[in-house]
């Protein structure tokens, strides 16, 4: 089915200057060196087209749902990319070597999976499981498959990831492989498409190729730029991109302008292709309220018969093997040169002690990168970038566009990328990180400048939110880190979790409180101050644990005693060393947090709990929009500070 | 200090064509009418920047915080937009037909104080209580200022808030008022200002004008396009805004361009103006590192003397009164014309109920409108567009940007927008979200699609995550609807509460349970199966409401008895009638919920609970990254269904 690359195919192509009969040409007649492929194999390349046509008609019938109409405006693209362009091991989906392919559009899922199995690694027969719950051929594409590296779905989010992987590629693997991405044109309205062609053409990404789909239509009405192919141009153009206007449809000029792409040096290339909605389904094709309908079952033959009656000859693909000139990683577990280097009672601001610490893993590993949005010198990510400035992505404000490159970096489990900015920014890529969970990705995101507790700056800055939102992150690791000692620790834990993880920092500077031979796990409680005679266990953590350690000095001085826990991680949460306190202390709690309410600490912590008879949980939270301030004004203005914790110790349980 | 507008100012100005003696003056050399202002006009504008820059100054200085460069290099534009184009009441900030004014780079909120003040609006004594915890001159500008419409200070978000002004005002409001947005060169990385920018071009706002502060340098180094304003120019006319570049310090070249910008018909403007940070601060102006910093206190006075000594005038501002075409709106409850239309039983999606509801409110109201992006046949939205086609702005696939104008068309309290799309795609704009609650936002946002139950689709299109996140938001009313009946009220009191209300609803039918005249209240819950045998009260909404009574069904058949409450809010959650339930039925909960565990219904309630000795709570929810497969395939794999319920009775509690 399937005949594997062979190194002298190229040059059985013949080489001539091409002409291009299509009005869309006239961007690509230009090359003079261009091997234009023989007829015989462009006739192979509209048939692979049908084929995934063909596929995917019959895999959205079956399925009763999905997209095939937004499956046949692509089909020459991916019968170009897969069956000509691309270099790849058809066996070997994931290998580290072969080119990458990013379906931003993930709901032409069906399409792709038809090119995989036209290469022969999937049964055509299990196309007809599409959607189904034992089937991995999911509605959109996830990496539960081995050749999806990133899951797309939610739209604008593939170019982003793409650009990581070719900026991985480029600059950290030195190596041949090159990224195409798959865009819809309904999708271009997306912010983040812009970031990542921005990024793109900054970092002079010629090893990636975007290709934008326009069939003029969306789902529920036309795409705001219809087929208008100018406009497209003039956008790609004025963001930096080598741009190619083709038509979609031709299998030639889709071959040519991707060959041109690869001859382009210092800046990536824009395909902008116009196709048809539902191309070559009479009745169907480019007209309206078509998307994500599957065919009637009834026509479904009629329709498959037209395409078939298009296809003259049997197949064979003529697929490239990749270079093979990428290194393999080892994934041995990362170990820090030295331990912690503070003293207890030193004082130092977490998110400092972040900066410190990624400079030092740095060093550990070279598969460490550091990528930040323009906050470098608040975050302290500047640290990394001082020590190996190699490896440091700046991504500007953009900071959607930083977490998908992030997750480009990760793809393939090359590159370990910690990727920083203000907690409260990381609010901006929730769609991205939500999505990144759903790619089982393997990236770490720390973001500093948490709570009230920044000050001045207002609440536009302050992170109130970010706890709850990672929480919802399956898998996802919390980190919130009290002193220096222990946010290095998070930072290696971090950089050894397989997983998304999550480090909040904090602005104001802390004493340390754990000694430089303290042991570090995820879900590890810590008790910092305990006493036989304590009435209530207070659970805080960055500067509220200070806090809180305040107040039990206060209280210690008036003859009551609380126990105090560093919960150093918040997800998950060591609930079984919280309840064992709470009972020791007459099964009272109270948390205190820089954050709001709902989904927070002291939620985590409630929800720990509710199963467990005779322990009652008191909250102690941010509950309105803050204001500017000084930070201890703030604390306590907004009932968080050593103040209310000692008062609300007196007045809820113990007296 | 202000002498207020008098109509017949506008002629006083010389009508002359105009030679601009600077390179940046080509693009707006062309105007023949243009109604140049006289020197003495210009001197005082040059003036007046340099005021704002001395008042910018003294102000950070005396909070030991803030932007003083970033002030520095938009002192011209401030100047000519506050005290020449504009046309405002500087007594009434307010004013419904006042010029609006946008800061999308809030963090130059010094400079807008001090135009304010040299308005006479403000003191400027007041100036230095810059960021005091008693005083509303916030680090970033919030609506706690009168003439502040939308907080800004998460950049990049202003220009969605000034095209949902310009909107309203062009097309809802009819009126003559014009909108002016001031955005940083920085915050142009962030995708949402092109979805901005496209925004403005689709609609042709011709009201609105964007003027790039093209300061070359970000907070941790120069932003990537630096000083390079032909590729500014070059996305600004690809995005298909009418563009000039400008000399930013050149007040003749900004009055200009702001005056032809009012001549434009059919496209918004964008100014790029070439400033330098720090401008008319010797060696720190266009340095390095001066970011965020105030100037050395004891420099200040040398400073400020060297600006002092440029102005030389007394100041005389002449400032044009608005037109006055605006009408008043009325803020009268709205009153559904007749009950819902919806018989008990009779099965109806929420998300259709949501769009018949909208249509129904539309004829109530004409300050309703609807916002979708591009999923209007999926979230129903079509039903009001259909209904009120005037009235329906599609956004296509920008959240971001959607959620913005929304929260334009909200701003001086002109329109009721209601914004639909997948509830798990309003992730894609948490921070816009986070933002507007800091706005004081009076908008409704409508997710549909929530959980597993959408089925085929997959995770990428399911929210998860979306209680969580609205719940954080500082009085946001989290309607969760679980009929038609409850759904349409749902739809009333979010348009007749002030504030950011969510409504989530789902895919699947399911049947109608309330009757046409059941009352409904926000954080009032319903009982809707109770005996006096119950012995677990169960909770429930959505499609896990009609598990729960699924549930109670079987349960029924072998004697045993549950309660099931539909909490309607989730947020306020109705404690109270919760609390009392659990007691009857001997302090045991289940609730049970198509979203994660973390931030979701079952938290809620067990953060309600908390303080109660005696109740215990088990949670069901989805607890890992789901799949592919039919709903109720679904339900159960991922353990919400009835036969989860039923087991999770009869196991923990019940025996």
């Amino acid at each position: 089915m399937v005949s594997g690359g062979k190194p002298g195919h190229k040059d059985t192509r013949v080489k001539e200057a091409i002409s291009v009969a299509s009005g869309f040409g006239e961007d690509i007649s230009m090359a003079s060196s261009y091997p234009k492929p023989e007829e015989k194999t462009l006739q192979t390349l509209r048939d692979a087209a049908n084929r995934l046509r063909i596929h995917s008609i019959r895999a959205t019938c079956a399925s009763n749902s999905g997209h095939p109409t937004s499956c046949c405006s692509a089909a020459e693209i991916m019968s170009a990319l897969f069956f000509h362009t691309m270099r790849y091991k058809p066996d070997q989906p994931g290998h580290r070597s072969n080119d990458r392919f990013v379906l931003s559009k993930g709901h032409a899922a069906p399409v792709l999976y038809a090119a995989w199995a036209e290469a022969g690694y999937l049964n055509e027969s299990d196309l007809l499981k599409l959607r189904k719950i034992d089937c991995d051929l999911e509605g959109h594409p996830t990496p539960r498959l081995p050749f999806v590296d990133v899951a797309t779905g939610s739209l604008g989010q593939g170019l982003g990831a793409a650009c990581g992987m070719a900026y991985t590629g480029k600059y950290f693997d030195k190596a041949s492989y090159r990224v195409y991405c798959l865009l819809g044109d309904g999708e271009s309205s997306e912010g983040s498409v812009w970031e990542g062609l921005a990024f793109g053409s900054q970092y002079q990404l010629d090893n990636l190729v975007a290709i934008f789909d326009v069939n003029r239509l969306g789902q529920s009405e036309a795409a705001p730029l219809r087929h208008d192919m100018e406009v497209y141009r003039k956008r790609c153009e004025a963001f930096g991109w080598n741009t190619y206007v083709v038509d979609g449809h031709k299998v030639e000029e889709l071959c040519q302008a991707l060959w041109q792409a690869s001859q382009q040096k210092g800046k990536p290339t824009a395909i902008v292709a116009k196709t048809f909605k539902g191309r070559g389904i009479a009745g169907v094709e480019d007209a309206d309220n078509w998307h994500g309908k599957p065919m009637p079952k009834e026509k479904m033959e009629s329709i498959i018969n037209a395409l078939q009656g298009q296809i003259p000859a049997n197949k064979v693909y003529t697929i490239l093997p990749p270079a093979g000139d990428v290194a393999q990683v080892t994934s041995e577990e990362i170990k820090m040169p030295s331990p912690p280097a503070f003293k207890i009672g030193e004082k130092m601001a977490t998110r400092k002690a972040y900066g410190l610490a990624l400079a030092k893993l740095g060093s550990a590993s070279p598969r460490v990168v550091a990528l930040d949005g323009d906050t470098k010198n608040s975050t302290f990510a500047e640290l990394f970038k001082q020590a190996h400035p190699e490896r440091y992505i700046e991504c500007f404000i953009a900071e959607q566009n930083m977490v998908s490159v992030a997750l480009g970096c990760a793809a393939r489990n090359r590159m370990i990328p910690f990727a920083s900015s203000f907690a409260a920014f990381f609010t901006r890529a929730f769609d991205h990180i939500r999505m990144a969970a759903i790619s089982h990705a393997n990236i770490k995101l720390c973001g500093s400048h948490c709570g009230v507790s920044i000050g001045e700056d207002g609440p536009s800055q302050m992170a109130l939110e970010d706890i709850a939102m990672f929480r919802t992150i399956p898998g996802c690791s919390v980190f919130y880190p009290s002193d220096a000692v222990s946010t290095e620790h998070a930072v290696l834990l971090a950089a050894n979790t397989k997983g998304i993880c999550f480090i909040r920092t904090s602005r104001p500077e802390t004493p340390v409180l754990y000694s430089q031979d303290e042991k570090f796990g995820i879900g590890h409680a810590k008790v910092v101050r305990k006493n036989d005679a304590d009435k209530v266990t207070v659970i805080g953590a960055g500067v509220t644990l200070h806090e809180a350690l305040t107040a039990a000095d206060e209280l210690a001085k008036q003859g009551t005693h609380i126990r105090v826990i560093d919960p150093f991680t918040i997800k998950p949460l060591d609930a079984a060393t919280i309840i064992s306190n709470a009972r020791a202390t007459g099964g009272r709690i109270i948390t205190v947090e820089d954050h709001y309410r709902e989904g927070g600490l002291g939620e985590a912590v409630a929800a720990a709990v509710s199963g467990e008879p005779g322990i009652l949980v008191q909250s102690l939270a941010v509950s309105a929009v803050p204001r500017s301030g000084k930070p201890s004004e703030l604390l306590d203005a907004f009932g968080i500070s050593a103040k209310h914790i000692v008062a609300a110790v007196k007045s809820t349980f113990a007296n």
